[in-house]
């Protein structure tokens, strides 16, 4: 038995998965034709990251579908994480597709400077809330950048 | 620049953290003392598939936390998907747990047979949605059941 994967819902899987595959570089594992807009059928693409191995499906439901009920933000899902080289660059690239970091409850600003690491945090295209985690070469890692 | 975890929400760390280390398997990457019950600070357990090295991260956080907000069941995350051997047995764990397979709106039943697989949905403690998708012995495999 294991943990296969973890499953977001998307409202636009094509937007979604260029926004994963072309940010984050995770790669899709299926279908083939991810790029062909959907049409009344539910869709789901599944992607991987090709240096941790997590893996994300992206599940989108046509208002057809009997799953296809309101998107309604919710608490359950609390943020996916990310391992970043250069913080700088990676938020540059958001705002090209028009994503700014979120000001937290708990620092000032919209980009954290502690010892050791620098963290933000940007919604994705669905609202998802990402965790943009860089560490501080020559400081001791946090444990939970640790390498997977 | 990899994808590092997944973060759910929980109301109770150590409930959750039992229920994923018990029922499926999962190890507890850190804190040690994961099991003291939390105070009244926020608490993180990082969770680890040792078999597909899925990592799953539990966010609790109090009342009095700026991020302890009501948990509102929402639709950005669509499920958790575990690969099982043996679903029947499992399913009886889970009764022992209070939690029994919901009825799902594209087929008849709690437990879904389809040529080469054997499928169930479970909410845990929290609320999350759980796929548990078995192969029939034999049959060939579903994409999405392939080897992370």
């Amino acid at each position: 038995m294991y943990l296969s994967y973890f499953g977001i819902r998307v409202r636009d899987p094509v937007r979604a998965a260029r926004f994963y595959t072309e940010v984050f570089g995770l790669k899709v594992v299926t279908p083939d034709d991810w790029r062909t807009p959907p049409g009344e059928e539910a869709r789901v693409v599944l992607l991987r990251d090709p240096e941790s191995g997590q893996r994300l499906e992206l599940n989108y439901y046509p208002a057809a579908s009997p799953y296809g009920t309101a998107y309604v933000p919710g608490e359950e899902l609390d943020h996916l994480a990310f391992h970043v080289d250069h913080l700088d660059a990676l938020l540059k690239t958001l705002e090209g597709w028009g994503l700014r970091p979120e000001a937290m409850k708990h620092y000032e600003g919209p980009i954290h400077d502690a010892p050791g690491y620098r963290v933000a945090y940007v919604r994705d295209p669905d609202g998802v809330q990402l965790e943009l985690f860089e560490t501080v070469r020559g400081e001791a890692p946090k444990f939970r950048d640790e390498k997977y």
